[in-house]
């Protein structure tokens, strides 16, 4: 018995075969056709799915079902996609029973955001956890959520929308269209538009270099980190408060931040939570690049 | 086969013997001793605990487990108070094992959010409903969340604790001696000091009162309420944007505001949340005053 996994992305699509145990076989990248359509895009993943049903069965491991993460809201019952962040056409596509009738192997979709949390809990950094937060801080922030061993999905799909929690609902205009959500501080672009408001620069300053000019420390660069570590603590101690989780997974590029980030993040969130919570753990995720296609795979395992 | 139920409250204890579907077959009230340690009010439990077992032989419908809602935290899986909210002495009372031990019946212990949430859910406003957010705003505000048709009870029990989290850290001060909690602004307690600070008035007015005055149209008590509105939108729409209910109950004393409350609520809530959640649900609570009494039973009955 084996899983196929899929990362469908922006730019690229990853893809995986993995064993019984979810252990990844073989994985490789294809980009993304540019101005391909939805219809396209499906030829084109039917087309190494079936390479990799092929695969599975020369290793006398024949795929018994198929994860796909999806850059964007799905409805996950149905199997449906509900729009794409990346490209337009890819509203509500059921990606699911077509690819289901072509090769007669069942099909599971979720969300990227949703995946990462499943990969982290599976097999990274919530490994035997029951109660986990996952936050993807990347260019946006999304998030995952696993209660009582279970994923959360909510009644329409978008539990764990972290990133659209209004922290201040008179802050920074948000690309949501309100204002002052989590991610209209602390994402990695709003990192950049503060780091540029701060000092004044007219240029891109990536939030990686923001990062290297706090460690040798600039001191405009480490107040930004310091503000986002604040910003993040506010948004994660909501989170805290309302599902008590075990650890918080911070995934996605500031998984990458250090101390630098994690320190003055928990001694902020230390302030924010009640005072049982004081202990509560922020921990980077462990999966780096691969996580969504672990999360594909991953979810193929453990349907819910 | 019936089931007791325990209102564990600060001034009374409320009591209930429930058929196997869950209708009470009789209920009753005892004042809770003053200044009683928790050996002795434990002792007059069991008295009356005994009398419930009694009954429930009498009609051939022996008790087959006991539930206890309690006015404080508790570690549910110990079947341990933690401490209680009204008075001394409770602290790690390993309540469960005791009465077990007296009766041969298994106990079962929530605290009394939860208990809400789970009397709302199965004999209330959320019936068939498999996410939902349970608020009580009363004196203080507490919280429980169903999620995938289960009790989030969290890592440390304290999941759904929406009374203290921070709306703005720089916000009024809070019992919990934190900021700007969602507590500090919208509970029975804070709608009155606000009124208060609004007014100039120098006697305590009622949240009930302030509710008359608003209802007859004075200025100052709607701008309270509108700004009350406000406040809950704001803390609902965090744990709608976490958790993705179907419906949020609000229970306590504000569940019978009535369209004074409910409405501003749901026009603010729609602000707060990402636009596909716009049409989420505020509903008051099905249950009144038997709420406590209700959940234990549902407790007992729902063991998870």
């Amino acid at each position: 018995m084996s899983y196929i996994g899929i990362d469908k992305g922006g730019a690229r699509h990853t893809y995986a075969l993995a064993n019984a145990s979810g252990e990844i076989l073989l994985t490789f990248q294809r980009n993304t056709p540019r101005d391909g359509s939805a219809q396209q895009e499906i030829v084109s993943l039917c087309a190494e799915i079936s390479g990799l049903i092929s695969e599975g069965a020369t290793r006398q491991d024949p795929v018994s079902r198929i994860g796909i993460s999806f850059g964007g809201p799905v409805d996950a019952s149905k199997g449906e996609t509900i729009m794409s962040h990346h490209v337009k056409g890819w509203e509500h596509i059921p990606i699911c029973s077509i690819i289901e009738k072509k090769f007669n192997i069942p099909v599971v979709l979720d969300n990227d955001a949703n995946c990462g949390a499943l990969a982290e809990w599976k097999f990274g950094a919530g490994v035997g956890i029951d109660d986990l937060v996952y936050i993807n801080v990347g260019t946006g922030i999304g998030g995952g959520v696993v209660a009582n061993g279970q994923l959360v999905r909510g009644a329409h799909g978008v539990a764990g929308e972290i990133g659209h929690i209004v922290l201040n609902p008179n802050g920074p205009a948000c690309t949501c269209e309100r204002r002052g959500c989590l991610e209209s501080y602390a994402s990695g672009r709003n990192i950049e538009r503060r780091y540029r408001e701060l000092t004044g620069a007219h240029e891109l300053i990536s939030g990686q270099e923001i990062f290297a000019r706090a460690a040798e420390g600039e001191k405009e660069a480490l107040a930004i980190i310091w503000e986002t570590a604040e910003y993040l603590a506010h948004g994660i101690s909501l989170a805290v408060g309302i599902l008590d989780p075990d650890i918080i997974i911070i995934g996605g590029g500031l998984s990458e931040a250090g101390p630098l980030l994690f320190d003055p993040l928990d001694e902020a969130l230390a302030r924010y939570v009640i005072p049982q919570m004081a202990g509560i753990k922020v921990v980077p995720a462990k999966l780096g690049y691969e996580c969504g296609v672990i999360g594909a795979v991953a979810l193929a395992m453990h349907v819910q």
